[in-house]
């Protein structure tokens, strides 16, 4: 080794040189100016949160003479809670997957599953597909470890089968894995059909392509339940993804990997050496406080809440934006509508005047894994009132008229 | 791409292939059964855990008319809540490290702290240097990203200067980092004293190699508090990594990083992408718990515990392993002692043996990186009382005589 190296002692690996700020964040933190109606964020409404009943799960953990308090708080088994892993198992079962227990690894948010299926599939140069557009967080976990992405032309029901079949067919190397979120897609809100499932899933086993099914979203549906997840329909081809956050709250940070047998332990073993454990303190206040059907009651009221304001939120862009030519999708759940502008507009270089309006969306353009879609961009409905919507939405069509205009 | 490929869809990245079952997990299953008495964990004593406390954190934070119940139940800043990182920074400052909160990370568990520094700092093949023998879990937490891991001849005080210096000499290459424990290591017990800081700093400094010097210890002090870190004497070329796990409780799973500026911004968008935040609810909750200077009455109660079950086990040791042959270390702080068994002996092989007389140990052989000292073996001496730590290294020594006599 040369002295002459010296003195910057700080090398990055290749990988973090690739690594830049989050386009999102970046944007989010412009969009927090006090007052202003956002409709940016990926946050569920606050009022969702079961705060009496989180209080009454940390009493019942830690209040005097409690068993599992120490238990809770000491070093605790890399799989997760026994408790909660048959929960998932059995919930699953509800919607027609078999799962075992065994196969179901609590993590630190549903986030942190991203990040260890990247870890343990994802190789340098190796090809992975994804939705156009597709959840962002999901781009940003894959990342570090080098993929080569490609996005699957994709229409209001998902990938499209014959676009996803030619493009496999012309690929020197199997990619590993398809990364898809079928129900109220982040960003788009759509969701894949019974048919639409069918024939993406179709494709995959004529060519060995396993998938990534995220799902954080697919308990909030407003008229009736998705249809039936993808790992209920091909168990040995699908990793499975779920959360707590969009149920209970995003700040336990709590969601779950379904792996396979032949692939859990290498998940498992990639958890491990990533932060030990997920919180034991948060698995048991989750079980304590879904173990008696508490969320048989509580998730409806997520649905009737979301429900109105999806409603106000359709409402106020066909009153204001429809009459400029925007398009806008209509989920069936979920949090988000995604709107494209008329012809000529960039949602991005439309931002700054939307803010000085008093309103802030997302530039759909980082969803994107290649050729983004300037004119997109992504509405919230969740966190803000019917009144705030109407407002709001009169402000994005002010906006727009005026960049018409120019 | 060829069908012929198919069926078996799922492939492993390379890293994943080289992931193995971790070997003290293993034997952590084993010695797990009941009524044994464990010297073999790597946990604290669940009697220090302040349940109250927390209780009333918990009420504090979700009671009736609470306003940071929903804040902290909610998606949160990736960097951590504003206070801890302030917290954090005044502590280091008391231990003379100048530190901005803008230098902290809070991550889950320290655990994530080596995770996200191999993700930022390791390309496959680049060497990183260890101590001999190391934290298992680091190596654990390393290895994914594929280094060259280099292990740098050490005594009772840490790793030797001179051996440093030869072996960076002899290098092709700058090793990305050397990863220290300086505290009460794990898993042998020992500290780095002043002098040996300061020599080991001189040759990184000389080479340019930077440090990362690892800390989950260093509040347990028996006599007297460890030398200054690292950190305060070469901040531009050290990554700090702190624990709130041994002085208040592993399972809410709550550490930190301090990074020089230049670092942090790739390290915090390593941890966006790995769990987006840790969770908002436990930084909170610790947040509550130590803001009036709760550690300052709580912590000296855990020196004291421990104090008393090292000499505890350092007179059994005297008195039961003396006359074997076998040696030990006698820490100054800190959960863990090292013996090194009479020659002709092998812990890994002594387990067997040692379990079936009810006691049981770490082998010390996976915390070597190469060439391990298959002599060695870790012993805690936190969970257990007095009493069955006499019984443990009766039973101990009983075992080492008759493997002697064979």
């Amino acid at each position: 080794m040369n002295l002459n190296d010296q003195p910057r002692p700080w090398q990055l690996a290749r990988r973090a040189e690739a690594m830049n700020p989050s386009a999102i964040r970046e944007i989010l933190k412009v969009t927090e100016r006090p007052g202003i109606l956002n409709f940016a964020g990926g946050l569920p409404s606050p009022e969702t949160f079961p705060v009496a009943a989180m209080h009454a799960a940390c009493a019942a953990i830690l209040g005097e003479g409690s068993s599992i308090a120490k238990p809770s708080l000491q070093y605790a088994a890399s799989e997760g809670l026994p408790e909660l892993r048959e929960w998932v198992a059995t919930e699953m079962g509800k919607q027609g997957a078999t799962v075992s227990p065994d196969q179901v690894l609590i993590t630190t948010g549903s986030q942190q599953g991203l990040d260890l299926i990247a870890k343990v599939l994802i190789d340098a140069g190796a090809p992975v597909m994804v939705e156009t557009p597709t959840y962002l967080g999901a781009l940003q976990a894959f990342t570090p470890m080098e993929p080569h992405i490609e996005s699957v032309d994709s229409d209001g029901e998902g990938v499209l089968p014959e676009a996803l079949r030619k493009q496999l067919a012309a690929m020197p190397e199997r990619p590993r894995f398809m990364y898809l979120l079928p129900n109220f897609q982040n960003p788009t809100g759509r969701t894949m059909p019974e048919a639409r499932r069918e024939a993406v899933l179709a494709v995959c086993r004529e060519f060995g392509l396993p998938v990534v099914e995220d799902n954080p979203y697919g308990e909030l549906w407003f008229d009736q339940a998705p249809p039936r997840p993808l790992l209920a329909r091909w168990p040995e081809g699908v990793i499975y993804l779920g959360s707590f956050s969009k149920i209970l709250a995003p700040g336990l940070r709590l969601g779950y990997v379904i792996a396979p047998s032949a692939l859990y332990p290498k998940l498992l073993q990639a958890k491990q050496a990533a932060d030990l454990h997920t919180p034991g303190f948060n698995q048991r206040l989750v079980a304590e406080v879904i173990r008696d059907g508490f969320l048989d009651q509580h998730v409806p009221t997520i649905r009737t809440r979301y429900h109105a304001q999806r409603d106000a939120m359709v409402s106020a862009l066909t009153r204001e934006l429809g009459p400029t030519g925007a398009t806008w999708t209509e989920p069936k759940g979920g949090m988000f509508i995604w709107v494209r502008l008329p012809e000529g507009l960039n949602a991005q270089a439309l931002l700054p005047a939307a803010v000085d309006a008093g309103m802030a969306f997302v530039p759909g353009a980082p969803f994107y894994a290649r050729d983004p879609d300037m004119r997109t961009l992504r509405l919230s409905f969740v966190t803000s009132t019917p009144e705030q919507i109407d407002r709001g939405m009169a402000a994005l069509a002010q906006v727009i008229r005026e960049a018409l205009s120019r």
